[in-house]
């Protein structure tokens, strides 16, 4: 980090800071400019300047942050691509993984037909929430226990391994029990006790942003679960709150190449929730992946206008099944190929 | 709500419209203009427009809601202001209610100063971090059931009543066994789990504001508390993302006189958050007093340069007295006064 | 627009928000609900609701706008996608458009050097500033006239019709004499002045998206210019401020599809300033041809680490030829083709 | 600025970047970590990093200011606070000013009758729009210079100096003509040659914050003005787009307490635009004068629902006077006092 002092500051506000930079573990280097001087901070340690409290020292003008505050999840430590694994599916290699399903489970003929649907059209993962966060407590909260059931049977059904999101610490061992995958949602990034539990149950973790998070705060999100033992953490961007209001959220892709950069985890995109409108989801999807990202999660419901939740933004089969075909010639322009599903389960 | 037909949409599809909103159990009235039809939508039950998948309906342009979709927190329908009270404080009556203390709990010495500082200089009420949620792994976070031990040993020598965080449905118990009021931080006003817990049990709720979160979304959150029993439920404003980066957080103000206009519930301001900067604590403060603010969370450390979180924002105790003197000259300004501490528990 | 009468709204209060709304000008529909009524208005004025002060009159809880307020620019009236021909150049048909070029112009030799390099690469139309917005006084403002002069050269040079920034009214003829296209800087969106003045020239325009503005601003904007008498105007996504700072805008591509339902104006981007860093460009510049849009503007400089100005985001001809041939990839995967450059005139 | 290297960067790589600051006249400091070298950057020229395009030299990691890239507005170089002088008007001395009026001047008697209530309740200054900037063409625009010679006449009346928007640089001088100081209204913010017009003549200036502008690009908007020669710059916060929908803007009063730190200028509030509620704008004012400012601009219409703009958030003369005598107390609270009208001027 770097102290910058106020014009006339005075050598023993200097020696000051230097001091107490010593005492955080830092070597300090002052820099003396006519106008001002500035101290650097060099050290191993990565650190909130926020907490410090250098600026409440006398003299002090700013303290500016130099170097990312992550580390398990840099690219910088860790040159090489993560590949996550979930089932057959590989997040992060040569192929693009999409998953797809509806925003909630809502019935046994529901998740099974759009299950089918979805692998139909090249879907290789199911996609389907059991457990519901809702910014209302008049919505539609999921089926909880039997919505896990269901997605383990639509798996039987279609060999495609599930994600499906987990809102507490204590139910991580229940959702594990049914999911392929678990994901944190968006709400939820920043739910430190949930990030620790995912991180020590033995299952690749989904993690969304935070609608409010900059992508820093989502690598220290990511930092905690594989800070707690799991390296398996796909990253996924679904929309961050801006003025905008045109659209439900602004899909940032600029994210997607600059994560890319900092990171090695896989990075997809969820042009669903990302703009909150169906008629919007083809198109983004495809930017998604020309923008480079790994895979992608798509709401698809056999009748979004009577879904329980999210229908404005769910696709129909049919409209998934077009998207998926633009998806692949999109792939292939950027060198990459959509991962296809195996064969279907034998019947038992 | 009102869904918004295309210009030229078909009589089929208008009636369509109106047909679904009679399934979803409002009472649909057709407007026609020269340009376009809309079709109003009367109902009693509030509802999340996004849910309905009106927009996939053929012909339709958009649908816009124009009712809040909060019912027990609305002052509309509960025009009394709900006073809460902790111990022998009141939120939301005549008095500005001061609590004030360290982010973190640090130690045993740090606590007890910080809490004899406060009171000496007028608070009525003692925050302090047990449990921080930290944005990375690697920071400071709590003493945990320590850090509220210690907090109970403050109360008892300054008579304070105590406001601290809680992190997680399972800790809920634990931590009101020791702590006056619980409060669900901005990370976690959508951990829907945490808020329904903290409905459940007897004690009241500090409601902090989510920084991505619309005075919507928030007041859903206290809905939330309310539904699942707990009426004593105090909102704080700390500071919303914005692109301004001078700040740590953008205050909210226009929220107060807002959240008077549509809540029967107390608002209180966090100005250390909300701004980020010791510099700018006491102006704000003033400010949030000013606006309507019914009470304000102060950091208070007794070496900000050496907190072990959040120093840059925290003020020592002497900048806390001089900000209390300033608060209770702009209270009486507007009508009201600042709450005094009791007298100081006897000795037993 | 709907207003939403407070629950206990009296008769005599719902009776004169009617007749308000009749003297102006709209037919008022009166809906009864149990807990609540609410007065629509149907007309054919698009009216900016803030303006009417109807939230003033009492009993009223809230105004909400039901109608996009622009009209000449709306695909409601006028379905049929625009053409704007620039050169030979055509915005909005079925070939990709790429503008490309330095910031700004900094001499002959640099100016000529991009032109000739961005032509061989592919690009079909030069863009570069003469009259340069800067944040501070204390940067290259452009050479001014004789950077229009060498803009002029350069298109001589190598039959690139060439596009240019203009900062005020007063100025327009002047850069209306050389430049085949006018730009408005995302400075300028809300220059009315200046919007009128480009309305009454007989040249194209490309209008920038401000930082600050919702698309449904951005739309109003060029209605100014369509309303001032000029239909050829291309909007230009350039990115928005928002919290993220990682990047130095965020690239709203979600507006790309978007203004494809809402305008029948061409849409293309600009992913150098949506991103600020040279990086991020070329997936960004993918990405927005796969959402959709009908061209690029792309900063092209010789020597990034020398530029005058906007180094940390300009491409060197070299990557800029890169990122070309993976554009034809992809407008080929989405069905169109990256328009190509004519011959070269030939020396007189 | 600092210059951060990634890990494993070359030494040629660092030497690269040292000569590069050189010859950009900086003096580098090379400082080595364990893990990573950075290079810092002293020197006197304020520069605008993202230029420089230092990102774009190999082994670099990013760039990172550490400097305000401003200099004539900087307290840091000018301690005393500077006083703006306005007819017998002083911003930024011991009084909080407050000018009241229309947002636009629509006839005769409106603005006669507001500036006479105004003046009645406590203004010492007149506000109203002669030349309006709107959002869209088809919106009322001010009556030009019919409107400024209304304003001029309504001064004659009241002795209230006036204070009305310019649009162009080529209206300055015809506003300068009727008009005591000149507005730079928020869309203009960073409209150049408006701000070279004005810093060029002899009027002091109202420079509001653009919506999307951050605090550091507002003070340069303000440095432009003092660079061409006109020190009386008066600041005018009116909120920032933010999320926040359920008002217009996000009043930012944060910026106030930070101003008086980096700045000499005096700062003052627009509750009407800030909130666009007149149910709000009172709250917003006491708060703005807690905060700190300077003055406040407020927007009183003889009848709100009647107005042709900005209807919503304007008070009526009668709830304008009971927020003066508010503010009065609060102005008191902090050590201020409201500046009072003089005499009426003598009839000629």
């Amino acid at each position: 980090m770097v102290v910058v002092m106020r014009p006339g500051a005075l050598e023993e506000e200097i020696a000051a800071v230097a001091e107490r930079l010593r005492e955080l573990g830092f070597t300090p280097h002052v820099s003396r400019g006519r106008e001002r001087t500035i101290v650097g901070a060099i050290g191993d340690r990565p650190a909130d300047v926020a907490d410090l409290g250098l600026e409440t020292l006398p003299g002090v003008e700013r303290v500016v942050a130099v170097r990312h505050p992550f580390k398990r999840v840099s690219r910088a430590f860790h040159p090489e691509p993560t590949v996550v694994r979930v089932g057959g599916v590989a997040f992060g290699g040569d192929e693009v993984v999409v998953a797809a399903g509806p925003c909630s489970v809502e019935s046994r003929e529901q998740i099974l037909e759009t299950a089918r649907a979805a692998r139909e059209a090249g879907a290789v993962m199911l996609r389907g929430g059991a457990y519901k966060p809702r910014t209302s407590p008049y919505s539609f909260h999921g089926l909880e226990e039997e919505g896990l059931r269901l997605l383990a049977e639509a798996r039987e059904a279609t060999g495609l391994p599930v994600v499906t999101e987990v809102l507490s610490p204590e139910t991580v061992p229940l959702v594990a029990g049914y999911a392929d995958m678990l994901q944190v949602g968006a709400r939820n990034m920043q739910n430190y006790p949930l990030l620790q539990a995912v991180g020590r149950v033995g299952r690749p973790v989904l993690l969304k942003r935070g609608p409010g998070a900059t992508v820093e705060e989502w690598l220290l999100a990511a930092e905690y679960v594989l800070d707690a033992g799991n390296e398996e953490v796909v990253l996924c961007e679904r929309g961050i709150r801006t003025f905008e209001t045109a659209t439900r959220f602004t899909l940032d892709l600029n994210a997607v190449p600059l994560l890319k950069l900092w990171t090695h985890l896989p990075v997809v995109v969820d042009p669903s929730h990302g703009t909150g409108s169906a008629r919007l989801v083809a198109p983004m999807a495809l930017a998604a992946v020309a923008a480079g990202a790994d895979g992608l999660l798509v709401e698809v419901h056999p009748d979004p206008a009577r879904a329980l939740s999210d229908g404005a933004q769910s696709l129909t089969p049919g409209e998934f099944a077009g998207l998926m075909s633009g998806l692949r010639r999109v792939a292939r322009a950027v060198g990459r190929e959509v991962a296809q599903p195996g064969a279907l389960p034998s019947r038992r």
